[in-house]
């Protein structure tokens, strides 16, 4: 199969895609829409524990009316779900930092992969409002404008969005086996794709080659994309690729990887399998890691 | 020719990639590295006029020494070229804002590729330093660290790094046409592919979906990576794809376009020759929308 065509990335699950969510984009600046979606009986809003969620018996995520919103939260403005405007409550002053708890990775195993997309959007919104109160320009309290898709200044008038970094996360090639890596505070046994944030000044393809570089010494060329998700953590686009290395001596950057090994495709199949006498742990079914792992076992890797 | 081959896309000129620079990731948290750089007679310095690059007569880069440092300036590391460090000069204070020059795109249209990519980088770093001289999270003024490469808040301790923002640029494909419009401001004219911001929340396949429907009214499927570029104003990751359409009935968001137009591989092709009888003047050759119409017009567009 062609790692490329159009029939397997529709077939391919990507965790935290398929939100049924309308953005509503064009209602945010509209302040009479926004107060209509504000004053509509059915107007949902989204539970939340800290950032996590909260779930029912089949994994979805649980909503409130806007009466259930808290003394001194406002709401952020999600969009439609089925015809019905959707906001998330906003407390200013909360500061989760990176906490995450094994539970929300618990949740997030059950949670089907359209629930976790509304998750991502509505984590990484508040996340991002709770961490950038202040003008990155003059130092200013700022305040939310644009239905809370946006912070304005009032003193020097600079607006500002909400954060997505993107990242590619990758496997190297090499004679039929894939490039995989672990980090030292990984779950024992598990091994998955190398990863790292496209920085400014270069593209996907560069960053795909610099981080293999950087932290496995391994060059690589021809890089193939294969799919992309949003991972809320607190808010990247991971940008998930193949390559192709013409020599497979790891030079490890200890920094940043504790081991990285070469995988047959019998031996991914097998962990994805959940086999335990494979010699690695695959990633969990909702980071795009799996779906990548997934995808060139099913593939030649040549194309 | 399949628009996802790998030939493709190596032979795919795509404007400021190609870069040749060695990031130098390792040494950025590594002072005594850092000094001996800094200490490194070859080092070199880029020239800018505020945010604008000083070219030679082939179009490329020019570089002075380190003691051509200004006064109140503090050098940011981009890394080695040909094995020299090579650095960029800060001053902060200084507002540039959305101020891009005519003769900005000009210089533009003069440089090759890869000396655009490294102005890019370049470019992208100074103008976010600029931009965020203050903490997001309690709004006290940050000061540089990792070599140029992120701020530090001193009273909060919070980390902060250069954004880089992804959007999606895409052509709807229906019955052989692809989709272009145009914005107000843009040169008489001109037309170009539809783009957008990805959002928190949502993968490249979802946003070029959501932008072509909301800019155009055009439901899209089958969305197909191309390439990626990045932009430096202020610091974009420019996803070009190409995706198709079922129906070709437009829906104008008039605050997004002016106009969009189906448009055929023969006018494409004819606008890319620069012929001044086609109806629309094509992006010039630096835009990643020039890549993509280009690879479009080489590709039976299907797969």
């Amino acid at each position: 199969m062609d790692l490329n065509s159009a029939s397997l990335k529709q077939a391919l699950p990507v965790g935290f895609t398929g939100a049924a969510l309308d953005r509503a984009d064009r209602e945010r600046n509209d302040p009479e829409a926004l107060a209509a979606a504000l004053g509509d009986w059915r107007a949902r809003l989204l539970r939340l524990n800290g950032l996590d969620p909260e779930l029912d018996d089949e994994g979805r995520l649980v909503w409130g009316s806007l009466a259930d919103l808290p003394d001194g939260s406002q709401p952020l403005y999600l969009g439609y779900i089925g015809g019905k405007p959707h906001f998330v409550p906003l407390r200013m002053g909360e500061r989760h930092g990176a906490v995450r708890s094994p539970a929300l990775f618990a949740m997030l195993g059950l949670m089907p992969h359209d629930q976790a997309g509304l998750y991502a959007c509505a984590r990484s919104l508040v996340d991002w409002h709770q961490r950038h109160g202040f003008c990155a320009a003059c130092g200013s309290a700022t305040e939310l404008f644009r239905a809370g898709w946006a912070r304005r200044c009032p003193n020097c008038a600079a607006e500002h969005f909400p954060r997505t970094d993107p990242v590619v996360i990758m496997l190297a090639e090499h004679d039929g086996r894939a490039l995989l890596g672990r980090q030292a505070a990984w779950p024992a046994g598990r091994y998955s794709a190398l990863a790292g944030f496209v920085e400014v000044g270069e593209s996907i393809e560069e960053a795909v080659a610099r981080e293999t570089l950087e932290e496995a010494g391994i060059k690589v060329r021809d890089v193939r994309y294969i799919a992309s998700q949003p991972w809320p953590f607190p808010s990247s686009l991971m940008i998930a690729c193949v390559a192709t290395a013409d020599d497979d001596r790891i030079t490890l950057d200890t920094h940043e990887l504790e081991d990285a090994i070469w995988v047959t495709r019998d031996e991914v199949q097998a962990a994805l399998a959940g086999d335990a006498d494979v010699r690695f742990v695959a990633p969990p079914r909702y980071a795009i890691a799996w779906s990548l792992l997934t995808a060139w076992v099913g593939s030649d890797g040549c194309d």
